[in-house]
């Protein structure tokens, strides 16, 4: 064994065949985790918050079992109060845990409201960000005359009649690629504001209403503004073609309000 | 005005044709409510519990708001844990408050985890748990090889593969009237222990398995050793036509464990 090969080694944990950078990383690994996110802070850590947040609960999980401080990467930094059914967040490691092993270490461990649905190893130049081409983000509306006891963190709850017909017509306006920026957060420094809308379904079960949105991207509150918009439009507040006229504008004063965080739900990222 | 109408107006708030036992209870109103089970010691107050109980959360919220003292009749007293989605009970009282108003009061006031659906002015001899013809409680499973984050609190979690199939067949077993003794919990005394059931449903929907089973009523922990019993059938700890045996036998220790009070849902009263 040639001198190099050993000292990749001793960084590794793992043998490689080359010392680039690349191998010091050693193995890539992609979680897919569902959580609660009523009592955190969002997935990311916030300054002056007094709740703990997502990734720092699952890093200092995995330090635990793997030894090794590291850092995950997430696909979309929800807020505080978002759910996730299958957010996405890699690390690398050179830990040689088992995936199945790592799977099982990880629920136990980790709190019941943030559960580890998948462990896969993925290529080094996977990231859970930059590699997504779509993310789906669901927006849960209780309309009847009562709140629900038994969904009180996952819904939001809407107690007046809404037209679901003009909802869906309305809501194809926004289909396709748009500057985006009369359904960002207004207190928010400007990142590129055009993304790429793919789907957006509603549809009614019972009591229940669910926004589907696919997009290649999300401006900061931007699912929750539309769903927000939407409720409006359901209520009759707004007259036909609106959706488009607000998008045209650019201008967020003209949009509905912004939802409750509870409603929200990231659901799936596709890459 | 007689001296006798004066007085019964006094005494009931309302005015009464006869001076009888029923003119003192005034109205007597039914409520469905629907609960999460998770923070409370049940629906009944539970000596040397340091939970409330759901019960007296109600008492008191109706006490503020009429301003009168009354008492719930409950359908089913459900343990420490156990949910419901339409719980059915009955109070007495001579206050007039319009029962819309009632209900939004209610809601107003109540903790977010217990809400009333339904408000309704029902005859004198209404009784929630005599009056009931039936009741159908929910045992709810989540069938895959990690817990849930979202459901946390309100499925039980089995990894082990089920037999969905044999499930089904056996619990058919107990239909019709029976002796329910084998699924009774051992440290209760004794009541009635014929029970009819009129329907054992077991469905899958995604991870989700739901065991629904509709009876003239209950024995203390019944639903949840039913469940526990088949749990074990479908994972094929039982030999064939075992649920009939045990049944048979009267005997608690041949049938299954007691599962969680999480999975367990009170869905309907039927009257």
């Amino acid at each position: 064994m040639s001198r190099i090969q050993k000292s990749s080694i001793v960084r590794c944990g793992i043998p490689q065949r080359n010392n680039n950078k690349r191998c010091l990383r050693g193995r890539n690994i992609k979680l897919e985790i569902e959580y609660d996110g009523t009592n955190y802070c969002g997935w990311q850590v916030q300054k002056n918050s007094r709740k703990k947040s997502i990734q720092e609960v699952i890093e200092k999980t995995l330090r635990k079992i793997i030894g090794e401080k590291v850092k995950l990467i997430a696909a979309g930094r929800t807020d505080a109060g978002v759910h996730a059914l299958a957010q996405v967040a890699n690390f690398f490691t050179r830990s040689k845990i088992p995936k199945a092993r790592l799977k099982i270490a990880l629920n136990g461990l980790l709190p019941k409201d943030i559960k580890v649905a998948r462990v896969n190893d993925v290529s080094l130049n996977f990231h859970s960000r930059f590699s997504a081409k779509a993310k789906v983000y669901r927006y849960t509306i209780l309309n009847r005359d009562y709140s629900s006891a038994l969904l009180k963190d996952q819904v939001y709850y809407c107690p007046y009649t809404l037209d679901i017909g003009a909802m869906r017509r309305e809501s194809q306006a926004l289909l396709g690629k748009h500057n985006f920026l009369a359904f960002k957060a207004a207190d928010k420094k400007a990142k590129n504001p055009f993304k790429r809308i793919n789907r957006i379904s509603i549809t009614k079960k019972g009591d229940l209403i669910r926004i589907d949105i696919e997009a290649d991207g999300f401006l900061y509150n931007m699912a929750r503004n539309i769903a927000g918009t939407l409720i409006e439009i359901g209520r009759g507040r707004f007259v036909k073609a609106s959706l488009k006229r607000i998008l045209a504008s650019k201008n967020r004063r003209l949009a509905g309000p912004t939802l409750d965080a509870r409603g929200l739900c990231l659901v799936r990222v596709k890459y």
